[in-house]
């Protein structure tokens, strides 16, 4: 049995409530701080039994552990804030983010008084045992794997090297949603060149998953594409950090800009509404 | 039945010499020049039947229909040996080039006397039935795709339009040799940061078929990536031809040109070996 903690979430999106569930199920209290959040924050955060503090002082004040999980771009910004406001426990960045930028929040956590932990998600929202990992590294890590124990996300602390949660989340997404991105690019290419029937045809006789992976895939990383790019982004800096060549990623955010759009709307555009924003982009943030 | 025509072979690689057997195998007649080619070529050449006629020049001579089949770097100085011999049949090449240069060897032969078909293989070496598919397209596409009836390599034509065919090819390319290189580099950002196992363990845990497939995929395509990385090239300047990034292509690009050295020795390379050259590249091609 693990040692019931007051954790604080900033802030609950789909990912983090389900972190905050696990947390409470296996004893700890979570806090959040319903300053400046939507309506769709606080229904998320209360169907998840977290406790409301307001501000995110109070959290910073009444918390032992913060976890920070938020799209990649917000994560300085909430370190900042939170080392400002003097906070004295263990701040795990849960993000997807480089090592470069996992190696500035440190700098910015402990020039305050409070210890440093990396962490990276891998997998989907934490809604049944075994399919989420919080990978963690970090001199403190094995602390908060312990907080865990028993909880339907696992904690997986793998060194003690800051760094290393985050390059694991960034090979794996490197991956995963670069793959979604080349997908959707070859066949946007096909429809640009007017010859797309062919290339289904081709795909059926010669790579027959390609077809409903593009529908699968395709209309989920759309609908996330607009935290996507970002990631993208960390993932090709973190590549350039060791050498390795940075240009497929951040070809797979330019492709992620022009889907941003879609994150308006209840429903994931078909693949249609997909190639043809890719071979017309009609957002502004497109590049 | 089709008519048999003599057909000339510029040059008989592995792809090649399959498209020279299927011809001879419904009646034509293949030949292709020695001069200045390598000893493998002529054992390859001897054992496809196909006729040895020494010089360019006499292929040119006495071939009705001329397939171009080489590396993209290739492309355009044999169209233009082809239209300085003074070529007048229909000339095919069926190279994996972007539409712009597909263009620019259009303009090539067709300042001569000679008609030009836009070519694009699709499939592997054409051993047996309903393995490969010879897209073809142009204006006398159809009289190419007749001269394949009931050979093992079918052609297929698709258009009248000039650059459809190269078009198919680079996006079908774009997606399968673009998944190899990415499949690569992502596993090379892990090792780079020293965090190799426990990517693999997470790819055990979520994505069971990752491990296998850059077993199988990277290890071929690493044996290629000395005309795979010009194939790239070809593909992110068709990318751009279309206001699509080219980036993806040109970081995959990046990554086969670190590997271009094992076309050199029998066996394809261990992944390990792969990763190691990705990590710490030794050629000098290194970009």
């Amino acid at each position: 049995m693990t040692t019931a903690t007051t954790i604080g979430l900033l802030h609950p999106g789909a990912m983090g409530v389900t972190l905050g569930s696990s947390a409470i199920n296996v004893g700890h209290t979570v806090l959040w701080a319903s300053d400046h959040r939507s309506e769709e924050s606080r229904t998320r955060a209360t169907v998840a039994g977290l406790t409301d503090v307001n501000t995110l002082e109070s959290v910073v004040k009444q918390s032992k552990v913060i976890f920070s999980i938020c799209p990649p771009h917000a994560a300085i910004d909430i370190a900042t804030s939170v080392a400002e406001a003097e906070f004295t426990g263990i701040y795990v960045d849960a993000n997807a983010i480089s090592t470069d930028t996992t190696a500035t929040i440190k700098s910015i956590i402990e020039a305050g008084r409070s210890s440093f932990v990396d962490g990276g998600i891998i997998g989907p929202p934490a809604q049944k045992q075994d399919t989420t990992r919080l990978y963690l590294s970090g001199a403190r890590a094995e602390e908060v794997e312990a907080m865990f124990e028993d909880a339907m996300l696992q904690g997986i602390a793998v060194s003690e090297d800051v760094g290393d949660a985050s390059a694991l989340k960034m090979a794996y997404a490197a991956y995963t949603k670069g793959h979604s991105a080349l997908l959707l690019l070859s066949r946007a290419l096909a429809k640009a060149n007017g010859i797309e029937k062919h290339l289904l045809n081709e795909w059926a006789l010669s790579q027959p998953h390609l077809a409903s992976l593009c529908e699968r895939e395709g209309r989920t990383a759309a609908k996330k594409a607009w935290r996507f790019n970002g990631e993208m982004r960390e993932i090709a800096a973190t590549m350039q950090a060791t050498d390795l060549p940075g240009d497929v990623h951040q070809g797979a955010a330019k492709i992620y800009d022009r889907l941003a759009g879609f994150q308006q709307g209840s429903e994931a555009p078909s693949v249609a509404e997909i190639l043809q924003q890719l071979v017309h982009p009609t957002d502004s943030q497109a590049t």
